[in-house]
Parts: structure tokens; sequence; C-alpha cells
């Protein structure tokens, strides 16, 4: 039901308001508010509202959060092994059905602004391809409101678990559209050869790479150094993203400097969440460097933790507060992490608030583009390519 | 228009369904649910929601907040002391009114299940006492919704600014409950003047004190021996609180477990906000070493950033990441901080959900503490003495 329309009185990123011509779903025209007539077209009322692009949640785990599910009572152990494992038997145990929880979180992030999601989905022996084909099944139904992009994530281990390199492959054809890895020393136990066959695999099929790295200091800061020698090597410059990247947060300067700036040179993105408790990327140091980042909600209530809302303005004051950015342009840059960052992480096409981008947007009550995310506001109204999909926290009725 | 009734089908701290009688704003009886006949009693129907012990906010600043007020745009320079000197700059290029403000933020906090406050309130040369006034005036305006506690806090500094101690004097005799101080040798450039003093002011008007203490490992260690000594030397146990003990998450196991020790014996207190860039003092350890905890909400969108929303459980959930905390227990200790620990430090009498405490509790649409920490639902309904006073996220009219 795509009609165009212009949308009047807007602040494009918090900026004067506009007044936006969306023709066949793409922004055609951005006029100063009331300084043009607009005769004949559909006059929606942005009644002063803040507008964003879509919000972009570069990193999660849709096929297997608890949301909507009964309370899961959590006595789990510390390590990360230990959450590997009893995730593995809470699947079963729990019924975790990768089609069902996908779409819950789906409309959950659909109705806070979200436009755009790469998420990881499970890969392995024992579950097989079923987190990928609940989650296809749900991006099928969900094509017209949302853009979701799968990473095949062997999240059990990779060479350690004989078997999953071949689910890998067969997840690549069945529809995985990037290559995931897991901390090749931490987890894998051989660095080159997890990572070789990772990019192996991206290169058979054309894709690109998006590694989980947990390993602290220099352990991490090695496997960061291989992977920027391997994007090189195949010249898949801004295809490879590290996720997470704890090291990043626990290198001395000289170390870190040595590291972002090979990551900016080799076009080798960031994803951080941000998280309270564990080591922080210095956000604001490595987008100096050059570094593109990118965030995402990370895993969304379920068996490694129940925290989470699928709000990337949440996550942007999550990214805001760990790294002590109390000032609006630092806080504008948390926000860019869960917008443009994102877009360019994935190569979004389109994506953006000028002529001619999509017109993927939302509008959200705030007086800018900082107060957006202190308030977040339940207030808001999501387009996607110039449709309504959502509004006030529930998705628009098809 | 306090009325006798019985709440029946509400779940106490997430226990099996009950029936609670309030009589004369008392809880007068507990008992399994439907296991008595209640004749003649008005029933008022607890829908099998969680019932939890109002929320206590044992560290905010209501006197500077700037809820409701027109977007700052912040741009402050990143030391203790450009903030502190912003701020003053700021309350009147602002216009912060403590009267307004404070009830502003009072409203959000009691909506949000919060019944008891403890506010530091600045007391300085250049504003004199007019944060204190404001404040008093808004405590006696919610008399009957919330109890109020009354920090004097030097937060420009105490003996480095002459005049002050006179203020801070007549602050306690204007009706502060707590002698408050800041950062002894940081800020005062005097650990054994500033406490003396502090102390001293205490020893005068039998009042407890609550010191804020940014100062890094030793220094602030340092700091923290020095107010055990002076509780012991006082007979002050249990009324003195180390506000924020950043150090206290700063040193090595050896050193964190004396102090630990130090100050579970003397009868300190230590309120954590769990800052997600701030050091972080172990909340588990402290506990486990026998520290009383208490949280608070702290600053509120003030000059010094602008975040927070005064939800008690929205801070349970920043305690529990930054903590790393994922299982059920821990959270729950998270959200004892917010109730239990804040009463304890506080010194709340008739405080809990045992027959013969206060009815002045929260009831929270959600599955276990834990639930209602993670989700922090905006379906609540809050009494104080056994009156409603807040409903939904906003106030029940008088």
């Amino acid at each position: 039901m795509r009609e165009d329309f212009v949308l009047i009185n807007v602040r494009p990123n918090g900026e004067a308001a506009k007044d936006v011509v969306v023709r066949d779903g793409r922004f055609a025209d951005i006029v100063a508010h009331g300084s043009r007539a607009f005769d004949g077209m559909r006059v929606v009322d942005g009644e002063g509202l803040l507008l964003l692009p879509g919000l972009v949640d570069a990193h999660t785990h849709l096929d297997k959060t608890l949301l909507g599910m009964p309370w899961y009572r959590n006595d789990v152990g510390p390590e990360l092994i230990d959450l590997i494992e009893n995730e593995r038997r809470m699947k079963r145990a729990l019924g975790i059905d990768p089609q069902r929880q996908s779409a819950a979180q789906i409309e959950r992030s659909v109705a806070n602004g979200t436009t755009h999601i790469r998420t990881h989905v499970d890969i392995d022996t024992e579950y097989g391809l079923a987190g990928l084909e609940g989650v296809l099944a749900s991006r099928e139904r969900y094509r017209d409101i949302v853009d979701i992009e799968i990473v095949a994530f062997p999240q059990s281990g990779m060479l350690i678990r004989p078997g999953t390199v071949e689910l890998m492959d067969r997840a690549m054809r069945e529809g995985a559209d990037v290559v995931g890895g897991l901390d090749p020393s931490g987890v894998d136990r051989d660095p080159k050869g997890h990572l070789d066959t990772v990019f192996a695999l991206a290169e058979r099929y054309g894709k690109p790479v998006d590694i989980h790295l947990h390993e602290p200091d220099s352990l991490g800061a090695f496997a960061i150094e291989l992977i920027v020698e391997r994007t090189k090597a195949l010249g898949m410059a801004n295809r490879v993203t590290v996720s997470h990247g704890f090291c990043l947060g626990m290198l001395a300067d000289k170390p870190l400097a040595r590291l972002g700036g090979m990551m900016a040179e080799a076009g080798v993105h960031l994803m951080t969440k941000g998280g309270a408790a564990s080591p922080r990327p210095p956000v604001l140091d490595l987008t100096e460097m050059g570094v593109n980042i990118a965030s995402g909600c990370d895993g969304v209530r379920d068996t490694w933790q129940p925290f989470g809302n699928a709000d990337m303005l949440d996550r942007a004051a999550i990214v805001s507060q760990r790294n002590d950015f109390i000032n609006d342009v630092h806080i504008e840059l948390a926000l860019r992490l869960c917008t443009y960052g994102g877009a360019t992480m994935m190569a979004i096409d389109g994506y953006g608030l000028s002529a001619g981008c999509d017109a993927s947007f939302v509008l959200v009550s705030a007086e800018t583009p900082a107060d957006a995310v202190a308030s977040r506001p339940v207030r808001r109204t999501v387009y996607r390519k110039g449709v309504p999909v959502a509004r006030d926290g529930a998705l628009v009725a098809a």
C-alpha cells in the first residue's frame, strides 16, 4: 500500500524543521518547512518531531531470545563455556523455537524503530540448521517491514566440533548472508585454522565475515592482527567485522593506537555493545583513529542474561554511559553507531536522510538526538520505504 | 483517606500468593491466598501481581535535576572540578529552581514505586541555603506520599570555601537530617580537617553522616580508614555512609577484604549506583564481607549528565549489569540494595513486608523479583502507609 506523500514539519537529526517529499518509497525532496506548497499531495503532519534514519541493530541473536516465554530462573556458572553449554541444553529443555522467538524479537525491534538487523544464528552439530531455518522463515514473514541479514555462527565452536564446518557450508548455501566465527584461540584452540576456515568459506560464497571476539588483551589483539592480515590478503576491505573486541578495551594507549590504525586501514569494522561489565573498546578513540563502529542489542533476554528490550535508542544510552559520554556531541556519536555506523558495516544501500535515500525512518518525540537517547520516549512512528510499519510501540496492522 | 482493606492474591517478593490485611496503614496479617474469609472488609484484588516493599532511593540530588526543563546541550569539560563549576554557573543561567525541580523528580520517583528518598542538597557560598529551602518546601508538599531525608552537601567544597561550614551548620538547624561531605583530599585538600569538621557537625546535631567519595584506590581507601576510625570513636555504628566509594572497585583482593571487613565491623554503609563508566565496588564480595549496601539514582538528568529516570528498578538493572549479575539470586541482591539495603542505611522504621510493617509497597506486573528488574514494567501500583499514591506511571489525585 505504498503511497506518495509529504511529511511536513519534521527535524532531520535535530536540524531546523523540514518538509520531506516521499515518492516511490524514497526521500525525493527535502525543503525548509513551509517554504513550498505541495498541491494535490497527501500531507502527513510530523508535528515537529525528531526525524532519525531507521535504527540499525548490527548484532543480535534472534534465534534464541526468551522474549514472551515464561521467566527462566538462571543459575548458570560463570565461565563462557558454562554459558554456551547451558544454552545448548536449555534450547531443548525450554523449547526455544527459533521461528517463534525470532518473530517475537523482530516485532519488538521494529516497534522500537529498527529497520535493519544483522542477526547471528547458531549453527552446531546438535541443532544443525534449525536456527537458520526458523529465522529464514521469520525473515520471509516480515520482509515488508524489516531487512534482516543472517550470520552463520558456530556458537559451540567450529574446529573442535567435527561436522560444524560442513554445517556452516550448508548454511551459506541455504541462505545465510555472512560467515561467522568465534574466539579462534579461546574456543577453537587454533587461531590460524579457525580464521583460515572462516575466510575460506567467505571467499567460496563471496560473503562478508563477522567474528565474535571475547578474547582478552594480547590474545585478542593477536586475533585481530590475523583478521586484518586475511582481510587485506583477500581484498575484503569493509566486509569484515570484529564483534565485541573486548581486547580493545584492555590495551595500553600505544598498542591500541597500533591496532586501531590497522583496523581502520584494512577496513575492519568494530561492533561494540558497550556492556557494563565487559571491557570497553573506547568508542571515541577508535572513531578518531578511523575505525567504523556499529552497535547491537546482542542477546535480548536469553539464557545468557535476562536484560534487553531490543531498543537501539536504549543501546545508544548504554554505549554512552559505558564510554562516559555526557556531552551532546559524544552522545550523538553513540547514536551514530546505532544508525550510520551499522549501515556502513552492513553496506546498506540507500541508507540515510538525504534525497534519494530509502524513506526508512523513525519519528521520535524528543528535542534533540541526545534527548532521544537520554529519554527514549515510547512515542515513535516507524516507516520502512515510505510505508508506516509501527506506531507507539506496536506494529501497524498490515 | 486511610481505610482498612485486604489485598488479596499478591506474591510478596515472588513467593506463593498471599492475602494481606492492611489496618491503620500497616500490614496486620499475611496469610496464604484464599485460606481465610474476610467478612465485611473491603477487598482489593492484587491479580497475582508481584508485591515488593516500597523502593528506596538512598542517594539522589532532587535540588538540581533538569527534569521537565528544555533540553540542556552539554559541552562541559572532563574533570570533576569542571562539572562542579559548570553546574554552579548553570544553576543561574538555566534558572534551576530547587523547589520546582525537586517536585518534578519526586512525582516521577513516587510514580515509579519509590516510597523513601535520601537526597543530597547543595550548600555553598554562592547559593547559600536556597537548595535546602526549595527541597524542604517540596518535602512538606509531598509529605503524605513520600518520606524524604535531606543531606546538607558541600558540593563546591567545604574548607576550601570559607563560610561553607557556617552554612552547613545553619542547614542542620533549619531542617537537614544528615551531614554530608565530599572528597576530603581530592576537593578539600585536607582529609583530617574535612572529616573532623563533618563528624563534629554530626555530633553537635546528633545526626548521621553521608560522604561522597570519588577518590581513587589508595587515596580513597585512606579516606575510608579515617571515616571508619571516626565512626568507631564516636559510637556512630550504622549511622555513617560512604557514597560511591569508587576506590573499592580499584583495590586488589587483599586490601579490599581488609577495608570491607573494617566497614562491616564499624557499621559503615556503602551506597553504589553501579555507574557504567566509574570503578565498580564489587557488590557481591562486599555483601559477603558483611557490608550493608544501598543504591540510588544519583543525578537524574542534570548538568553532569542527561541520563536517568528516577526509577529504582532501572537502578537495580544497572547495578546488576555493572556487576555482571545474570543469576536470579544475584539480581535479587541488586534489587535488595534498592529496597532493604537502603532501608537499613536510612534506618527506616517499620520497613518491609512482614506483619507490623508499614503498608508502603509497590505492585509490579512481573513474574519474579528478577523479572521486575529485567523488564521494569510500566504497570505499577504504589501504596504508602496503606494509601494508594500512584498507578501506571502517574500520581493518584489527592
